[in-house]
């Protein structure tokens, strides 16, 4: 048996095959072009899986599942994705659109829990019993893996970890409320804050290698904090330390066997992971007692489609028994 | 077969026999004196289940497991209390040395997710497949039962819902770190932000109730805000707003399908319920999505047996499974 997992972002579809231990096969890829009406996404989806398939080899009988991950909010029960913000989408019937063009059951969960799912099948938190992903990009997101499971909770709201109240009060969020994690941990909030500081000190290397405070970016703020820069050191050391604090509120609640974190922010690697590791004492209560691992994530883009595949393929293996 | 459950506080042990159902059959009590030598607490332990074993009628043949709730953190694996603030205890072998005395099979958790496990089996939360228990008393204590078992994390740390950050650099707490939950959503804080207030506006009808600042307590600082004596009225506005921005905590991490509210200060009931579910909206993310029902405890005290007992039995049918 195969997989199809599809990765459903908002400018780019890519679909991929994998076996069942999340080996991609083939994979395929094609603009989402966001604007136009679901019907034709959901086609474009369908058309790249297939492309995929017939690269990989393999026939459409030998297909178990289709997994989807999307950026957003999906109801699994009757496969509806509830909203989706970049995509525009409201109460789109994904799993019956999508079985216009293929006939196979589908699947579709938050793009972060799906790349939860695939750390923990093919990834750097397989052999952990629970784990906790974390994307830190132009948002946050959040997934939990529970006994090799993903959970999104009672009513498929949960393990939104980007929009825990970091600041009571704080940053307004796209959400609605205000001072959520989000604010304070993504790659925009890491910007946010570069280009503040920027302005307070024009003399700081990340304006000389940026050109203008506006052209600042996340990997400038990250390569002057790294070589010393004092404006990029300071914002660097603030960003690390709400990390921290979103590490001990992981920790704190749930206790999983490993934290992993993933998206771009994470390609800073190991200098990120110092700086939160050595930072992480002072936000855990009792600092004696023992918790989970820190790890970055391994599978980079492919986690997209990897995890969908699983999603599939477990939510299905679970129905069945 | 029969369950014994023990619940160990810093001033009373309660120890009761329950029926597979957490009906408790009998139950017995006696003061901790906690200033003793470990082994003389666990033997007064052991003497008081023997008293209620005695007074239900049934003999210990009958008798499934033992349970205990600590208010602490212990290590099922071992059976040891990691430690205990408290009763001073600091990995104390609590499941060899309750042996001595009755050679029955010991389970140990904390005391919040003993009370969590009570409702979920026998309370407010019985039908729920996800539900977090949330105790507002002296500290906060949390409790996370998932598909009918108790969950403390992968190092039973977890759950720890009262240090979880609430005001970055924050109130400092007895845990180490600071600004951490319980210092905004305990009876402790609401009774110190009745004090500071009271101070300001030493006309409210807080002092007027208590005779002076130094005998405010929350009873009184509730029911003066339930009749509308306006510092009274802002302080437990402040409360209920922590309390609501801690559910949304509870939600956008793990979407339960009930939070339920134990301890001292859910005996406000319905006033404090309203008060949260009003302010609730502000703090969740996207308005319009389901979450979980917020209840209040019901099995009172009681829970702590019930809860205990219960934990004996379904770790014990866990590991036969």
């Amino acid at each position: 048996m195969i997989y199809i997992g599809i990765d459903l972002g908002g400018t780019k579809i890519a679909a991929g095959v994998t076996d069942k231990d999340g080996k991609i096969l083939a994979e395929a890829a094609t603009p989402t072009l966001a604007q136009r009406p679901y019907q034709e996404v959901v086609r474009d989806m369908a058309d790249c899986a297939l492309k995929a398939l017939q690269q990989s080899g393999h026939s459409l009988a030998e297909v178990g599942t289709i997994g989807v991950g999307i950026p957003g909010v999906a109801e699994n029960k009757n496969g509806v994705v509830i909203f989706c913000t970049n995509l525009g989408w409201h109460d789109v019937p994904l799993r019956e659109e999508l079985q216009k063009h293929i006939d196979k059951p589908v699947y579709i969960d938050n793009d972060a829990t799906v790349a939860a799912l695939a750390e923990s099948r093919a990834g750097v938190s397989k052999d952990a019993h629970s784990s906790i992903f974390l994307t830190l990009g132009t948002g946050v997101g959040g997934g939990i893996v529970f006994d090799g499971k993903p959970w999104t909770g009672a009513h498929g709201v949960g393990t939104e970890l980007g929009h825990i109240t970091m600041e009571i009060d704080g940053i307004p969020c796209t959400c609605g409320k205000r001072g959520c994690l989000e604010r304070y941990c993504s790659a925009t909030a890491l910007i946010r804050m570069g280009k503040e500081a920027a302005v307070q000190q024009p003399d700081s290397l990340m304006v000389k290698r940026a050109g203008s405070v506006d052209a600042i970016n996340g990997k400038i703020i990250i390569d002057c904090a790294r070589e010393g820069d004092p404006a990029a050191a300071a914002v660097f050391d603030r960003y690390t330390k709400y990390l921290a604090i979103a590490v001990n509120t992981m920790v704190s609640f749930f206790d999983p066997e490993m934290i992993v974190l993933g998206g771009g922010i994470s390609m800073a690697g190991q200098f990120l992971l110092d700086a939160i590791k050595e930072k992480i004492p002072s936000y855990l209560m009792y600092k004696t007692l023992p918790y989970g691992k820190l790890e970055l994530a391994v599978l980079g883009n492919g986690a997209g489609i990897i995890g969908a595949a699983m999603l599939g393929m477990i939510l299905k293996e679970g129905e069945t028994l």
